[in-house]
């Protein structure tokens, strides 16, 4: 089984780049094949039907759609922005679902989000699961959110707090099952 | 009062640039001074805390936020993507909102959709509810969705159903009432 | 495997009591036994901290419990009630929550909806869609909604359209396969 | 300008029953005559359209409503179950929507909840917000969520947290102009 791996933020320095490498690394050590993915190799347009008509689709949808094909399913790592998803990575989602079939079809998605807030994302994440099972594709129901963010990593950028650690590793292994249950 | 407009749709052609035309016409017609917009004027790239950081907002984020400040309100048409609202207008929005104060807080806001569906776009509008409460605006109750937009104009540009005309009509009335009652 | 089955709405007549029985037929087609229960054999009082501690949870609550350890997923067909779903069924829910472990974890669910409105009841699915997944359960991300459901039914009760007929029964199929898959 | 007050929580000790007699407080303190209103007052069968069209609308949806009539807008505080609000309140809520003109319509709604966790209970005001906006009531888009409710009263069931208790005082206290504002 292979899965992808992605922070939305698009930030260097982000709280959801270092919880995405957490989580590719407890895929690996559970024997997966993870293949991590920065979205600042995905530029995308503002969504316009017009370019898509005399254009096309962008270059950078068809190799995400190619990613895409390739895996099983995918891990996310997305900060909130004003209680909803960030609204960049929805403009790729929607140019991505211009493929037929939609890419995201029959894929199992781990959503996490890490944020400096005390709730730590956990609305945005309820958003983003609406365009992901609209367009087929299976949420793990349990989510990871980290609150505190900009105090939750050591100096090593793993989880200061054990039981959280652990929590993690096992949402990632619980999501992995899941997601070979779905082998479709 | 001074109103702004805009269709979240970039597409020339779109149903709902031809439905915020409609509104905007009602709006006049009740004497108030509406703006029409249009976001193709105002590109910005995806989110990216690190350009915030090292080049600062984007120019045309600016130009939005003054003539936010410029309007009591605003009525946006919207299509839906993807069981929620098109990703492109969250992330303008969510370049916005690093204004401080955010320029669409006290607002009064009018949401309508149109789409070829018979569900005419309204599970966008619930979703695209939230940022804009978070942020403070005061989201009109009433929302204009327009199923079936493909058959729904005359060849001028008009909606051809009376019904619908006057629903349309009516709601931008109300919603002038609602703008001019929450003056602050 | 085994399915349990219930109509939200309580109404003898109602078009979800229909709806959910063609599912079952589907299900029973496929080889797979499912019971169908009738909610207005589980009546509970409004939920208050205060009776779960002086007297303790509702017997209608402990059998539903019941019902559910013995089945490994479930379909439900419910009405729209004001862009949500119908209160009382969560009041429900609420209650049998209070069992731990939660006997909605891990539970396949596939929803339906029947309605008059030509939106079939999709904005009340989306917001049931959530107890159920913090619960732990695994909502099937398709859902079927019948508009327009006061003209739907032939005088045999079965699905006028054969479409639409077809589409439900290749849906509670694939959410057979799925439910399967995630035998846990 | 009159308002009414009540909190969804039944139990006696409710941290949301402790919540609501400030905001209570607080409308006194600005000179505006509030109803506390005890749900317990208002018990209701599970909406079932048979109820409705062989007995009747119950009783206390009667009542409810009259109560709605004689203010202009509401202050609620309620937990939140299971990621959303407590089913019995929606019954109540459905019930009374079927009176015409439904009574929720043109009136201010502020919306408050408490919870031990650390979220404060705002998954479940914004899907509260949903059946209220459908029925044409205009919720204040600010929202107040006490955190850790258990150790946020102090003695004398103030709020411990100086800040806290000035900014419930000051959103009831925008909230009252919002509703003045509004007065139709």
């Amino acid at each position: 089984m292979k899965l992808l791996a992605f922070s939305v933020s698009l930030r260097k320095g982000s709280f959801n780049r270092k919880l995405i490498k957490l989580a590719v690394n407890a895929a690996q050590k559970k024997g997966v094949e993870i293949e991590l993915l920065d979205l600042l190799d995905y530029e995308m347009p503002a969504y316009n039907g017009d370019i898509e008509t005399n254009v096309g689709l962008p270059e950078a949808a068809a190799r995400l759609k190619q990613k895409l094909e390739s895996a099983q399913g995918l891990i996310i790592s997305t900060p909130e922005y004003n209680f909803s998803y960030p609204g960049h990575f929805k403009n790729t989602f929607d140019w991505v679902t211009r493929f037929q079939p939609m890419p995201w079809t029959n894929k199992a998605v781990l959503l996490l989000s890490a944020s400096m807030s005390l709730v730590g994302g956990n609305r945005g994440l309820w958003h983003l699961r609406v365009p992901f099972e609209y367009a087929g594709g299976f949420v793990f129901p349990l989510m990871f959110s980290l609150a505190s963010a900009h105090q939750a990593f050591n100096e090593k950028d793993e989880l200061s707090n054990p039981d959280l650690a652990q929590r993690l590793e096992e949402m990632v292994g619980s999501f992995i099952r899941f997601a070979e249950h779905l082998k479709y």
